[in-house]
């Protein structure tokens, strides 16, 4: 169907250009800017020196500020073997396996093509801040010999207004000129620190999203939403790791009943042994114009618009972490969304092959792809 | 491809409803209001009160003032046997033939199947405004007879700030929060002077459109772009009327070179003698969601969003006469045009038969609908 490629390059042509590069403004946005030329267009933006003011962009740089302000509160730790959190990973579908770290690189996780592969949530604990933040930076630091896990402080419920109410002082509650043009306060915000082993694999959300980093660095890939056939969006069976502080292993168990999550088939970082056979598997992600890649620094705000894809890897400051801020405000759900479900629902030929609840044309309910 | 059926349906689930019924706010709108709640969404919407301040409220609904302004003053007066500008109408594909007003009924024009339809565009004429006015009023109150023509002082020019420029100072130059929020002055500024023989077949503007009754009233149908293929856009060959004083008769003749112009198919007020086979040549028109419908009584603005089909007539004040302003600001060539092109250039089973100009599958070039 010439016509969806088509789509992937009139989008670029009329709004956001074939330079791979996201637009930068080197100032807080006026309301009406940020409406009429990003939000309304459903184009990403990155603005500097909009968050010069925030007591954290310096006091977060070092631990005694966030130990001090935390010392007596649990925060949820997410722990993985490699990193990768809600994210692809091989499984035996006859009974769950020991996962242990020392075996549990993302090259194994995609070499063999017969693997099965599941959607795998990370092991979650409450922590004392204390700790988590150890285990978090001390990963950074370790990660040349082998770790026990990658820790990863995060939480998308809001965590930052939860958990980490000892720290709101630091930051602006809302983005004032995202507030006011969007006409409603962030339904989450949500902190993030974690380190280079930790990232975040394509997926999209439902949201409006202002992402500020505070200290380290994060790397986005972006696509638009028109792009979405060439993500190879797959359900998969839910599956969550297990992590033994005991014998230092995870164990990743289906969930029962089986639950399946519609998924992002596509690791745009595949390991140089996976390369070739991810890269003729996914012919519409690698032959179709170039994500948008850019890097939020310290200081900046990413504006990611709803629907866009998105997966995100991290470089730490000196202390080994990075530590980031996310607004999510609600969108609207117009013709632009309307027009996004239209086109998702299209047929679109794949070469991509899985052994696991592969959808046919026979089946259309059980997915939107094939 | 239900896909599409679906696509009519969420559009009015989501954001715009099944009422029919177009949204109404009773005081003019905060540019953001204006921005996120309707030019985002692509949403119409009518804003009662937003002129009540215009001098031509009063003035311009006798003659006095008009004609003293414009005493000196040549408009482009465009005359139809009918009141049909730009629309479809039969012509012999043989040779021009001549079109008495007392044989032009809309009826006849779409009666016989085997007729060949085409683009007409109306007879242009500079006339002193004084006499223009004349024209159209007495129009209106001789029709019952048998009339010499329909008259329509309009031109899609920027006429308002060009041909009347002597009544600028009775309007706002622009519609202050429109401008604010869209972030540029308007394109263009018309004027739009006729009576109730004046109609406008469904179409489509690549401009984002703040439509202000002066006096009498207009009468939109509104379609939503995502119903681009219920409109059965063709390309019809285009012709001209010309009028003779002398005779009172029009000619209608073919471009020379010969010009296609792409036009929805559909009447949506077919006569009762036509009604049953426009019905059967529009099947996904007539069974789908109803258009929105509303009325523009002086004073009101509608907010008619880039791209929406509309359809408009009229009705008259005591005068016989109904005025209206309207201003274009550029629309954004943004992810919701991509989405709608490529919408439109998907094929889409339709019954609609002619004899002229069809479109084939195996010619994909020469229009996108079949």
């Amino acid at each position: 169907m010439k016509e969806i490629e088509t789509l992937w390059s009139e989008v670029r042509d009329l709004s956001l250009g074939y330079s791979g590069r996201v637009e930068r403004v080197n100032s807080p946005l006026t309301p009406l800017q940020f409406l009429r030329d990003f939000v309304s267009q459903n184009k990403p933006c990155i603005i500097s020196n909009a968050i010069n003011h925030w007591p954290a962009l310096s006091c977060w740089t070092d631990d005694t500020h966030l130990i001090r302000a935390l010392s007596s509160v649990s925060v949820s730790l997410h722990l993985t073997p490699n990193g990768r959190a809600d994210a692809l990973a091989p499984f035996n579908p006859h009974h769950g396996f020991a996962f242990n770290s020392a075996s549990s690189s993302s090259t194994e996780a995609s070499t063999t093509a017969a693997t099965s592969l599941c959607f795998a949530s990370a092991h979650v604990e409450r922590v004392p801040f204390p700790e988590a933040l150890s285990l978090i930076s001390s990963g950074s630091r370790d990660r040349a010999s082998i770790p026990k896990f990658v820790a990863y402080a995060q939480q998308q419920n809001d965590c930052f207004r939860l958990e980490y109410s000892a720290l709101a002082s630091d930051c602006d509650p809302h983005i004032q000129w995202a507030t006011e043009a969007l006409g409603c306060l962030p339904e989450a915000v949500n902190l993030w620190i974690g380190n280079q082993h930790s990232e975040t694999s394509f997926h999209k959300d439902h949201y409006e999203n202002l992402y500020a980093v505070v200290t380290g660095e994060k790397h986005f890939l972006l696509l638009p939403p028109t792009d979405v056939h060439r993500l190879y969006i797959k359900e998969y069976p839910a599956a969550n790791y297990s992590y033994s502080w005991v014998t230092g292993e995870f164990t990743l168990e289906l969930e029962n009943p089986i639950r399946y999550v519609p998924w992002c088939s596509v690791d745009p970082y595949p390991s140089p042994e996976t390369k070739d056979d991810e890269m003729s598997k996914f012919p519409l992600y690698v032959n179709g114009p170039a994500p948008f890649e850019c890097t939020i620094k310290a200081g900046e705000i990413l504006y990611l618009p709803s629907m866009w894809f998105h997966h995100v890897r991290q470089s730490p400051d000196e202390r080994g972490r990075t530590i980031a801020v996310n607004y999510w405000y609600d969108m609207q759900f117009d013709i632009k969304y309307a027009y996004f479900n239209f086109l998702q629902s299209l047929h679109y030929q794949s070469t991509l092959n899985s052994t696991l609840h592969e959808d046919s044309d026979s089946d259309a309910d059980s997915g939107p792809y094939v």
